[in-house]
């Protein structure tokens, strides 16, 4: 039997509140199997980035990394918000091992190719260069990776990656290894199927119910790349991918809240 | 026989210069045995920190780390220039791990206590309560560990802890497992008899010369850190120190460059 497996993600929203990412770190250092957390972090990135004078870009909700925006997410993922979950970790007795995509050679990636819009020094994760082997070696050594969203292209430049991305990809390199449970947590309580009713979280999607959504154009644009993958780690032997809020991850494991996706 | 692990630091001044920083990569990446490195980067984050209005503070050559310069240093020391580094070496076939004391649990300290001076969110490394035990893992798996230097409290605070005396205090820690060479890295050649002629470089030094040295007042003061740290790791089973040029590695570890503590 297959050894149980969390991958959770966690975005902006719960990282900018001190209060609730302790909450949501307490009920992750508890729980008892094995575990992985993806972090994203963009709101204080560009906070930080307008103090030092660099304006964020956005090109269709993507962020453009220029030359110093990479600098700037760089010093945020990878230092302030990753170090600061990890001591944070330890403080909770869980012994917490931060990583960014360049790390022991984690996340291989290839800078995005321009066409119609040039991205800068963003990175596309190249999954079959991925090797299974750090990530085993690290958990079997009982460390908790913590993964920023930064991955490099081998040739000494880091890039900027979606953090849904290296959670879906992370667990689509696992799933073989492990009983893996992906977990994309945010600010909802699920996927709702009315954008406006917070009541009216969908319990359980499939890829039919999210074309008939799409069509109907109800839901949220921001959670469509969650979808999208959410069902790629579907099609890599993923056993469960759960959307929902970070400050109900107890019950987003046991299967009582949050939008389960088949 | 104990296999070979060379512990190298290298400061400020070569991570300021990016083509010196490669130069020395690019050596290091080439050193056959079992290695670790440990950077500073404290330029950097005091021009990060200007940027963001944050004046870096300094009583007797120490940083004063209060809450908004430990969030610069985590910045810099752990997000930009460990990350940078790290990719730079991926790019060299260096499998780099880049590691702050909060990770792994790999330097547990405790916040500096006040006395005359309070100086913030700084660190000293508690020795009998580091663990040998995810070094030797992270070297056995062919890992390269790349080290910034910061530490933690155990409660969830990162601390500010000098790169020397981490340096120091992993050599001491990982002295009995291996034949370890420690090597300081900086501008010059070596530790100089008269600190205005570079060509005084001193070969060798044991305790004995560095006790004359420093009656005679001769010694550069930026040096004594160095030093004691230096014969703190020889008390320790550390079988070489050597000091030098960062531009010199190759020669540093043949021992034809540099000054030998002894």
């Amino acid at each position: 039997m297959k050894e149980k497996l969390y991958i959770i993600k966690i975005g902006g929203n719960v990282i900018n509140d001190a209060e609730e990412l302790q909450q949501f770190l307490s009920d992750f250092a508890a729980i008892e199997s094995k575990k992985i957390l993806i972090h994203g972090g963009g709101k204080i990135a560009t906070t930080v980035g307008n103090q030092l004078g660099i304006k964020s870009k956005y090109i269709e909700g993507r962020r453009i990394t220029d030359d110093d925006t990479i600098d700037v997410v760089t010093m945020v993922y990878a230092g302030l918000v990753n170090k600061k979950i990890i001591a944070a970790l330890q403080a909770l007795q869980c012994n917490a091992l931060g990583l960014c995509g360049a790390d022991a050679n984690i996340l291989p990636a290839v800078k995005r190719p321009v066409k119609e819009i040039d991205y800068g020094w963003a990175g596309d994760i190249i999954l079959n260069a991925c090797d299974v082997q750090p990530w085993q070696q690290f958990l079997k050594q009982g460390l908790t990776p913590v993964v920023s969203p930064l991955t490099h292209d081998g040739k000494g430049h880091l890039l900027n990656t979606n953090a849904d991305t290296i959670a879906a990809t992370v667990s689509a390199l696992l799933a073989p290894q492990y009983d893996l449970c992906l977990i994309y947590c945010f600010e909802k309580d699920g996927i709702l199927e009315n954008v406006g009713d917070e009541n009216s979280v969908i319990s359980q999607m499939n890829r039919e119910d999210y074309q008939r959504l799409l069509l109907e154009q109800k839901l949220f644009s921001g959670i469509l790349p969650k979808l999208d993958n959410a069902f790629m780690a579907l099609e890599h032997q993923v056993e469960k991918v759960v959307i929902g809020n970070s400050q109900k991850l107890n019950q987003l494991i046991s299967g009582n809240e949050g939008t389960i996706i088949t």
